[in-house]
């Protein structure tokens, strides 16, 4: 406690102080702490959340909702030595505030700085990292086995929310959970809501289970775990014993599965959650526990209460008004200029389906739900599920969009392979947030769907340029009905190109040329200073900023747009490699995708002689959140390291 | 009925003739038969799936299973307009035999004829394919969804086992089906067996549920329906009913996420299977209903009934004794090599942990779980789980060996890169069935595994060429714990090489070469004659072949084995590429795997113009079942084409 202290007089003054706050250093600072002192802190806790997410933007509503839970969870256990697993991690602000990470809070999601999910070489208290859902049960009961084998006692604890519980990676967990014989504790964070408000049928279930009962306070808690002793006997009991047990509490799925099931509990309320803990502690019980928690998203700030999206994701905001900053973008963002193109088509075509897993505001499938709410299907954190679904609407002549991040796709990998490619059925893929993603960083990177798609049969692979051609290609794959089609665009804004009326179809497999050096009557170029950029996706704009760079070093260029990685412009690539000296491609993904295709193909027809190919791809590794512009120069897709690439090569 | 039987005896005799089969045309003839003669004919069609099978080998235990399942859905529903979804499909086979490819069963599994499971191109009674387990609920609420849009009737029906309700895509599925309104017949098969016995605690629940109650009869389920009507009131009923619900019947999972549940019901009673589907299709009822079916797996066939896999999947077998022919290989399998290495090297390493999901005797972990019962976890199907599940281990510092098939590891590729490839842990994927299958074709087919690995970060990965060689993989898999790798080898025997009794640790990323043609010392060969061949995996037997073929064309071979494709042994291919005209990279693999890194390294380095390199890997199609031979052939990676690809080459 002394040497807290004086750590606390020592410390910078910072922009707000706080009652308890102030004096923690680390978790077992809490210990000392009475209920009553611990209340206040979350006070503090949730009052810093604001203050720092005010200043930095990011995560606001889901954090608020676990103030309480944050405190009282480290205030009963021995964290790091428990494991605290935070599923998701976007709710792991008051956590990291309370794990030694507060003065760093300034630095959430920047260059840098603190990463806007748990990570485990961020800190010991980030036992696993996240930022994909439904992760945390599987790894919690790695580790519980792991605790087993070894012989030690430490707690394992997952926070999930409800949302993330309707993904099936959850209960392909909890089965095996229910199965073992492993104590592990997880705490379902109901709060009705994931990033939009869950659909689905364990929704309804958690909805049934919270109105039916009243919250269970904490001697009941007390009297349930004393009753479950001890543990062998409940698996015997018999068919009465059973239906008594419904006939007093009406059953819940958890049970089922071999979960003991202690709730609703009121997640804000530390009277009943630090004994509900305490008690789950102290039961020592073997198998799985789930506690069910009733918490409210945006919790304590007005603001974010009233707000449709609880204030999930937020930039800077005014911590008075709650009103965000927004700059006015010069051009449309991309998932705009998806949805509304979709949204114009299916007025005329009425097999059109859109389909989100979870993600309608963020897919533009909520504007499109809005005008056909019968054509869109939001089918929860569930995207092995979204995929096959749209297979069998595919089967019935319909013409199923799955609008889905780049990153959440390799959730259905298999699916894609399996129920789509393979029977050839006509499932579009629009792929949002392909490429490198900012803030969030490399949980949620778009690097590997070109890589992962292009080795497929009967796939047809798409990337726009702009946000026009991303029109076009909308059109496009609404008109492609032989098979399999996928087209990825980024996070972000366009770049500002007037967006034809009536966008046409593209021709599969077709690109075009965009930009050539004028040629010079008194001294055409020799073929050794002749370059052509050839992008596929939205590294054009950097390509035709490169252009002129290069031709001031003499060099003339020819600039293409792919349109296609698969199949191939094979025509063109030809007509570039008898022209050029090399061609340089450029993609926003890693190795293995579009630049690794047109090597093969001239390969296979021998043009690397005449004239070098050099793909330029993401780096090997996994880059850290920073901003878009900053993460590309870090990979070295911009038109200085376009020039020099060219400028490095050897003549040829 | 006359032309069916005018058919009926123009028909080439077969090798049995049954009392009703022989009259069956398409399934409408069940129409016209009494539900005496439907049981004959279940009789029948038992009786003829023994005999096929016998004759052809393929799946029967699974088959056998659900004889009058298959009868009483053609009999009561209107294929191929209702749709009929097998889920794996692998249980087809009745369903084939009634629905017009009874003459056809001769050719199951073999190139050019029947496939082992559903498939589309197959037949309009395959209104889905299928192979891997669990999609059948998503495609089936997709075809749901597709038929309320259209305004039109028609039923929608999926067959599933309980084995592949545990995988997370049926669960995703379930809860999507019990929040829409549509339409939807699930048929759970329970006969307590996939391949292997489910583990999970659903299966447990499922155990509960039967023994706990007795088979429901028709007039029960006749009178439960009723008691269902009008549907939109069971959703508002009150907590007072649902208790009451629940005590009469224990709540079922199924009815917690949705679905009505109407069982058990005894699988083989046809008196009571029909009139429960009428009363079921009678109804009418909107959202999904979940019959529960009681069947056993290898019913109605002594021998399988008492064998412990039922009779799974077997090769041809001698009907009166159930004995099935057995060929004493050469060679042991590389499953075997695999398991009995790891099981070595667990007996000092108590760090080793084995995973599969739910294919123990297929990966080889029936046997370490036998030597190591307490580190073997058989996690259900759940390849999501199991990867993640891995990483939470590797994280408390043990070593898990991930044994999966490639084909099923697809379900897992988020997992692999966001869980475990992200966080740099070191989890062992022993990656089982890579390239081609054989039998199981396309489904089945190892062909991603290489391409959609190569582009992720901190993966090492290997392929052993011989077994004496997996032998030494698995060894340098337990030894690498800087983060993840992956080892892939086939499905069949090794090379019948010696393995050695202390496998050595290879150094990672590091190749070598297995042969040279000797030195002449009269006339060493010009530069442009110079081949080499470099292979990653068991395809070097094959360069080993052709090397001959090729000198004694005149042209001096060196053949290599990568060992690595990542990472790549740099220094080998530059050593290559400096002595030969030719680098040809051979794999069994789709495009963008270990050939394209070969490709791309060489680019980097401008060594193209000196040197040709050619990937050959798996052609850009999916292709069906043969034997693997016929496969590789087809696929054309032979000693025979390697030699006719060199020789098509253009002179350097």
């Amino acid at each position: 406690m002394g040497q807290t202290n004086a750590q606390h007089r020592e410390r910078e003054p910072s922009a707000a102080s706080y009652t308890e706050m102030d004096a923690i250093r680390a978790p077992q600072d809490l210990k000392t702490l009475s209920d009553d002192r611990l209340k206040t802190l979350a006070e503090d806790i949730r009052r810093e959340t604001i203050l720092s997410v005010a200043r930095t933007g990011g995560h606001l509503g889901a954090s608020l909702g676990v103030v309480e839970l944050t405190v009282a969870l480290h205030a009963v256990f021995d964290t790091p030595e428990d494991r605290l697993i935070w599923d998701v991690g976007h709710q792991a602000y008051p956590h990291k505030i309370l794990t030694g990470r507060r003065d760093a809070m300034d630095t959430l999601r920047q260059g840098g700085g603190l990463s806007g999910f748990t990570k485990r070489t961020e800190s010991p208290y980030d036992p696993f990292g996240a930022g994909h859902s439904s992760t945390s049960i599987s790894a919690g009961l790695g580790m519980a086995v792991a605790r087993d084998l070894a012989g030690s006692r430490r707690e394992i604890v997952c926070v999930i929310g409800d949302g993330a519980m309707s993904a099936g990676m959850a209960y392909e967990a909890m089965n095996n959970a229910g199965d073992l014989n492993s104590r592990l504790i997880v705490i379902l964070n109901d709060n009705d809501m994931s990033i939009a408000r869950p659909t689905g049928a364990l929704s309804k279930h958690l909805t049934r289970l919270v109105s039916s009962r009243p919250y269970m306070n904490a001697r009941e808690a007390a009297k349930k775990l004393a009753a479950a002793l001890p543990p062998p006997l409940r698996r015997a009991v018999g068919k009465a014993e059973e239906a008594a047990r419904h006939a007093l509490h009406a059953g819940t799925m958890f049970e089922d599965i071999g979960f003991y099931y202690i709730g609703p509990v009121d997640g804000h309320d530390l009277d009943t959650l630090l004994p509900v803990l305490r008690n789950v502690k102290n039961s020592r019980r073997n198998g799985p526990v789930l506690i069910h928690v009733i918490t409210e998203k945006g919790k304590g700030y007005g603001h974010a209460e009233t707000a449709a999206d609880k204030m999930h994701g937020v930039t800077t905001f005014d911590v008075l008004t709650g009103n965000q900053k927004k700059s006015t973008p010069a051009a449309p963002a991309y998932t705009k200029v998806f949805a509304n193109t979709l949204i114009d088509l299916a007025r005329q075509d009425e097999k059109i389906i859109g389909i989100t897993a979870a993600m309608p505001s963020g897919t533009g499938m909520d504007s499109f739900g809005q005008a056909f709410p019968d054509r869109t299907f939001d089918v929860g954190i569930a995207e092995q599920h979204a995929v096959t679904f749209a297979a069998g609407l595919a089967c019935e002549g319909y013409k199923p969009f799955v609008a889905v991040y780049s990153t959440f796709l390799q959730r259905a990998y298999d699916q894609i392979i399996h129920d789509v490619a393979l029977q050839n059925l006509p499932v579009r893929f629009a792929i949002d947030r392909a490429g490198l993603v900012g803030a969030d960083g490399a949980t949620h990177a778009g690097s590997f769907d070109i890589a992962s798609l292009a080795c497929l049969p009967h796939m047809v692979l798409m990337a726009p340029s702009d946000e026009a051609e991303l029109a076009r290609m909308v059109v496009t794959a609404a008109a492609y009905d032989d098979g399999p089609l996928a087209f990825r665009f980024p996070r972000g804004n366009g770049t500002g190109v007037a967006i034809p009326e009536t966008p046409e179809v593209l021709e599969i497999g077709k690109g075009r040329v965009v930009y050539k050096t004028p040629a010079n009557p008194t001294r055409s170029a020799d073929k050794d200073r002749r370059i052509a950029l050839l992008s596929y996706g939205t590294r054009l704009a950097e390509c035709l900023t490169a252009a002129p760079m290069l031709e001031e070093k003499g060099y003339a260029v020819t600039v293409a747009d792919a349109r296609f990685a698969k199949p191939l412009d094979t025509d063109l690539i030809e007509r570039l490699a008898r022209d050029h000296a090399q061609i340089l491609t450029i993609e926003e993904g890693a190795r293995g995708g579009f630049g690794s295709l047109v090597l093969e193909h001239c390969a296979a027809r021998d043009f690397l002689c005449d004239c070098r190919v050099r793909p330029m791809t993401l780096p090997d590794r996994f880059q850290d959140h920073d901003t878009p512009d900053r993460q590309y120069a870090e990979a070295g897709l911009t038109a200085a390291t376009i020039v020099e690439t060219i400028e490095k090569s050897p003549a040829i």
